[in-house]
């Protein structure tokens, strides 16, 4: 098994990256790592050698590139090369903290989408809020500015192999996000993307399901275009945001009062951030393409890098993009 | 001034509504007030009967009553009743705690669209977090499943026009909900919402505005299609419960020492819950019907539906629906 790594993509590149790749690598001694970048600077983070491969190139690509044009242009840039790799069969899967776009852009120009698979959709695994093990796939949080009802009824069929391979849900019951639960709600896209996952043998279609139940946990895979996804996901990550901020301040205007309350509940405080903290769920997904590619905050720090990596080792172990390719293989 | 109320639509109608209205008197003696529904039950809550008047029927609506239908065949239902004084000019403006789309439909097919405006849009004040005074327009809110982007650039008119009459907002930044911030950002509808908004000389117009960004402040107008703008509030009301119900647990599983910690804290949580309760900025506004229709939630109590009332008077004093007629009346 053998993971391709920008290592130059992301805030805290390339020690956080290099610092996650070690700790990854101890509790799977077997992964070959290709990290991808100055080489120099990655060589000071690397404590463990073994099974580890750098691949100098002083190109990389910033955070405030155009995506399309990055990927086309900048030729030797480390996540350009990293996907490469991919394609030519060196590598089974890539890892980047940087551009999102850009990486979308490598993972649809570079690497492919899987046959009959249109749109490839962006995934991550949200947290069920009030129990550290479930969570639900989410998809298309991103990667298209439109999309069609067949993509909806993939992005079903595609979380569904996610849920039940990586995630080990059983029978993953698959929402469609709507503007209403009852069967005939929705606008033209949601009203035409029901009719064919209700139809689709391959999942489990619950039906329609509202923003304000997806953190309680009403369904496994939650589909919607991207525009949608994106704000939802945004939304959700807003109000947390702002609701911690509010927590910390009510807690300060209390005074000391206040100071000792908040001493007295920081177990707690604690243990709700942890619940909240989704990167321990891994990256995101770009799904729908011919190998993991997967991405994670820019801000990433080392723990983060290592969770994605055990998440990329259980798509690779499972299969699940080698089945999603034998599923839609014979699709129309 | 004369307000029509519903006082048989809500969870805990017709005794909060009663109630509110009787507290509303207090601050407003001047309104006048038209009350539709059971006389018997309507009366004992009435403690001051002054320019109170009661106008008795047997029919109501449910929630589970189908909207438009609803409207069309009770024809003598407390809502009906109470949009056609509206309509025939009995009275200035309805309220209503009832069935959301059916006091849609009252507004959209009784009392009817302003000249020239196409579809008019929920709208609601949401709170800046962190701050007691501000707060956003949000437009549309779920009226309409599907929009253009005409629509989106009326939703911006008529959310400075509220702004600045009713909120006293002097002059009222109007943000796109987008998927980025850059310009160019979006789908087909938001990226020609962008440059009709972008041109319309009477309102100020920000930019794109990401829905992460909405609840610290970064517009005091935000306009959205109406399948969007329901997602984004449902996440922000589910992400805010859930996180509320995380924290309580989060003490108790504590023990001892964070139910004493919670103690403490008491005062500060409480304070956090009033900035989130959005009741205490009044109700949703079908806007861009030819009078106020304001909408509260079902479960709402006494002091939501005052604050509503307060919220109707500031409209009707402030002739904010005369100045969009006369905005509107010259438009193509």
């Amino acid at each position: 098994m053998k993971i391709a790594v920008d290592a130059m993509g992301g805030d805290h590149a390339p020690q956080a990256i290099v610092e996650g790749v070690m700790l990854a690598k101890k509790e799977h001694p077997e992964i070959e790592f290709l990290l991808y970048g100055k080489e120099d600077e990655i060589k000071k983070y690397v404590t463990d050698a073994t099974n580890v491969k750098i691949i100098h190139t002083d190109e990389k690509i910033n955070g405030e590139d155009e995506p399309v044009k990055a990927i086309r242009r900048k030729k030797t840039a480390s996540m350009v090369l990293a996907a490469q790799a991919v394609k030519n069969g060196e590598a089974d899967a890539i890892f980047s903290a940087g551009n999102t776009g850009a990486l979308l852009a490598a993972g649809l120009f570079i690497i492919g989408r899987i046959k009959n698979i249109e749109r490839p959709g962006l995934m991550t695994t949200m947290p069920f809020v009030g129990s550290n093990e479930g969570g639900f796939d989410f998809i298309d949080m991103g990667a298209n500015a439109e999309n069609k009802p067949e993509h909806l009824l993939q992005y079903g069929v595609l979380g569904s192999y996610y849920a039940r391979n990586v995630r080990k849900v059983a029978k993953p019951r698959v929402g469609l996000l709507n503007n209403g639960t009852e069967d005939g709600k929705g606008n033209e896209l949601t009203k035409a993307a029901y009719k064919l996952l209700a139809e689709e043998p391959s999942i489990h279609f619950v039906g329609n399901v509202e923003a304000r139940d997806l953190l309680s946990g009403v369904a496994d895979v939650v589909v919607t275009d991207g525009f949608t996804g994106n704000a939802v996901l945004k939304s959700i990550e807003g109000t947390a945001m702002e609701l911690m901020k509010l927590l910390k301040s009510s807690i300060l205007d209390a005074g000391i009062k206040g100071k000792f309350g908040a001493l007295m509940l920081k177990d707690a405080l604690k243990s709700m951030k942890t619940e909240l903290d989704y990167s321990t769920h891994g990256g995101a997904v770009l799904f729908g393409v011919k190998a993991p590619v997967i991405k994670t905050h820019g801000s990433t720090g080392p723990e983060a890098v290592n969770y994605t990596i055990q998440q990329i080792y259980t798509m690779l172990e499972s299969h699940v993009i080698e089945e999603l390719v034998e599923h839609f293989e014979t699709q129309a």
